[in-house]
C-alpha cells in the first residue's frame, strides 16, 4: 500500500466487469448487451445534438426525467433521478440511504457490485440465504438494520420475484430504504414502479443498457417518491453537476419516445430466449426459467468452467463466476436467433 | 430532514452551477464555455461510433489514455486517468487522497466546488489567505495536514501561479498529495504536467470542456505517477465501471488528435481576451490580468451586482458571486469577437 492512498482506497475491493475482448468474429455473450441496435430515432437525435457540444448539458436533465415519469405514469420529474449508468445510480443510492454503522441486507447470490459499494462506503452487510431453487427468500430480507437491496429479476440467476413478495419486503422494512434493482425488468414481469405511490421507502433503479440497447451511452435512472429523489440530487450535486452528456440525454429521450421499437425488440429477445432454453435443455443443460435477457444454466455432466473455456477457444464468450454455489453455472446472454444458432452449434461440438 | 436520508446526505451543501437559461438570443458568458465548436474531426468520430451504441464502452479507456499520455510526453496510459468531466475526477481525488481526520488546504477564493466535496466526504479544510492582488500565497499551502488543492490559473480570479511556486508547494508537502486543477491552463502558461516525473505527490487535473469546446461531452482527466493513477482507478472501479460513454471517448480522442485546430482556436480566444480587457478598462473597469478564458473585473463606480442585473435584463448573462471579498467583481467568459462587441456595446448603455 502507498503512503498517499486514503483509507477509502485501501479498503476497496474493485469490481471486475465482464471481459471486453476485441477478437474479430467473437460472439460476445458475456455482458448481457442487446444484440439489436437502438431505435433509428436515437441516431437522429444524437446527430442533431452534436451541434451543441460546446455547451454544458442540462444539469437537471428535466426533459428526460419528465419523459420517463410519463412512461411510468408517475406524477413528474420530481419522481425521477438520472445517472451515468445504473451503476452510478446504485453508488449514489448507497451514499444517500445506507449508513456505515448499520448492516444492510442483500441475497447471497446477486449482482457482485453490491459488496464492492459496501466496502468503499464502509457499510456492513449481511448476505441472506436463497431458497434451494436459487429464488430470493423475502423473509430473510425483513427487518434489516440499515436497508435492503436486491435485483429483480435477480442476477445472475434470472429469477423474478413476484410483486407480492416485494411488497412484503417493503412492509417489513418501514423505516429503511428498499432498493429494487430492475436492470432486467423489461424481459420479466411487472415493475415495482407501480408501487411507488404506496411505499415511501421504495427506490426502483433501471437502466437503458439492456432493453434499450444503449450500453454504450451510460444512462440509468431511479424512480421513487420525491424525498428519496431529492436525496440523490443532493449527492449528485455534491459530486458532479453534469453527469450525463448531451448526446446521452438526447439518445435516451429518443429511445423512450419510440415505444413501438422497444416493444418489438424486447419481444424478439424473449422469444429467442425461450427457444434457446429448449435447445440447451436438449443438450443436457438444466436451465433456470429466465425472466431476463440471459440464461443461467448448468450441464448434467460437463463442468461449467470446461465449457466456458472450450467456448472461448472457439470464439464464443459467455460468463462463468468461479464461486460457490454457482461455480457450475454459465451465464449466457440472449443474442439474435442466428447468434444462438452459432452458440448451440458450437456447444454440440464440445459436449 | 428525512428519516431515510443518510448522515452523508444530511451533511451535504450542494454546488450550484451557473444559470442555464434558454432565452432566444441570450449571450451566455457565465459558465466559461468555448464560443467555437469542437474540431470537425470530433463530429466525424462521433458519427462513426454511433454504430456501436449497443455495446458497453471500454471500461479502461486505453486508447484515449495513450493519446493523452503522448500529448503530454508522459510514459504511457499508466499516467492517465479519465473521468466523467473534471468534476468527477476531482470527486474521486478527494476520495482517493484526502482523509476525514486530516485538514486539507485550498485558497480562500477558489473553485466553489472544493468545500462541497470536502463536506460530502467529511474532510476538514482550511481556506488559506491570498495576497492583496488576489494571487495565491504559496507558503500558506505549505505543510498541510491532509493535502492541498488549488486551480492554476485560479478560479474565478484568472491568475496563473508560476511553476516555480507550484514546486515550492510540492516540496513543502512531501507526504501529501498536491492537486493542481488546470481547467484553464491552455489559456495560460506551462502545465505542471512537466513536473510529474520529479514529484511523486503531484496530481494534475484537466478538462476538455473549456479549451477543447467539449463541455457537452463530459471528459476530464488526471495526470500523475502510476501509484496515484492506480488509486483513482480503484475508486472508479468501486463506483462505476464505465464512466465515459462511447461517443465521449471517440470525440475526446479525435479532439486530441487535431492539434492544429486546438492551437488556432485557443490563440483566437487569447487574442479576444486581451482586446476585451482593454475595452473594459476604457469603460472604467479594473481587470485582473487573465490567464484563462474569462475576465475577472470590477467597475470604478458601479456595483457588480447592478451591472450583472442590468446585463441580464438585456439578455447578456455573466457570473456574479455574492460573497466577500469578490462580491464587487464580475466573471465574464471570453466569447467570439462579435460576442464581445455585443457585451461592450451593452455595457456602454448601462454605464
Amino acid at each position: 500500500m502507498n503512503k498517499f492512498w486514503s483509507s477509502m482506497v485501501k479498503r476497496t475491493d474493485p469490481y471486475v466487469p465482464g471481459e471486453q475482448l476485441n477478437e474479430p468474429d467473437l460472439l460476445k455473450l458475456n455482458t448481457n448487451e442487446n444484440p439489436y441496435p437502438p431505435s433509428p430515432k436515437v441516431f437522429e437525435a444524437i446527430q442533431k445534438e452534436t451541434e451543441n457540444l460546446k455547451l454544458y448539458p442540462s444539469p437537471t436533465a428535466d426533459d428526460l426525467r419528465t419523459e420517463i415519469a410519463s412512461h411510468f405514469n408517475l406524477a413528474g420529474k420530481e419522481n425521477i433521478f438520472i445517472g451515468n449508468g445504473s451503476d452510478e445510480v446504485l453508488a449514489f443510492s448507497f451514499m444517500a440511504f445506507f449508513e456505515p454503522s448499520e448492516a444492510i441486507r442483500f441475497p447471497a447470490v446477486t449482482y457482485s457490485f453490491y459488496p464492492v459499494y459496501a466496502k468503499i462506503f464502509d457499510i456492513p452487510y449481511v448476505e441472506t440465504e436463497l431458497n434451494e431453487d436459487f429464488s430470493i427468500k423475502p423473509e430473510a430480507l425483513f427487518n434489516a438494520q440499515g436497508g435492503v437491496i436486491f435485483p429483480n429479476p435477480n442476477a445472475p440467476t434470472s429469477i423474478y420475484l413476484p410483486l407480492q413478495s416485494v411488497q412484503e419486503v417493503l412492509k417489513n422494512n418501514p423505516d429503511k430504504v428498499v432498493i429494487v434493482d430492475e436492470a432486467y425488468i423489461d424481459f420479466a414481469g411487472e415493475s415495482a414502479a407501480t408501487l411507488i405511490s404506496e411505499y415511501d421507502n421504495l427506490l426502483v433503479i433501471q437502466t437503458t443498457s439492456k432493453s434499450r440497447s444503449l450500453a454504450g451511452l451510460r444512462v440509468g435512472y431511479a424512480l421513487g417518491q420525491k424525498h428519496l429523489i431529492d436525496a440523490l440530487i443532493r449527492i449528485k450535486d455534491s459530486f458532479n453537476s453534469y453527469t450525463i452528456d448531451r448526446l446521452a440525454l438526447a439518445g435516451a429521450l429518443a429511445s423512450f419516445r419510440d415505444k413501438a421499437y422497444f416493444k418489438e425488440h424486447t419481444a424478439k429477445i424473449i422469444a429467442t430466449r425461450e427457444k434457446t432454453a429448449e435447445q440447451l435443455h436438449a443438450l443436457g443443460f438444466s436451465v433456470i426459467p429466465s425472466s431476463a435477457n440471459f440464461l443461467f444454466a448448468k450441464h448434467e455432466s460437463k463442468k461449467a468452467e470446461e465449457i466456458y473455456l472450450s467456448l472461448k477457444e472457439r470464439n464464443v464468450l459467455v460468463r462463468h463466476f468461479g464461486k460457490q454455489p454457482i461455480d457450475n453455472y454459465l451465464r449466457i446472454t440472449v443474442g439474435t436467433d442466428a447468434e444462438m444458432d452459432r452458440l448451440i452449434d458450437t456447444l454440440k461440438k464440445i459436449i
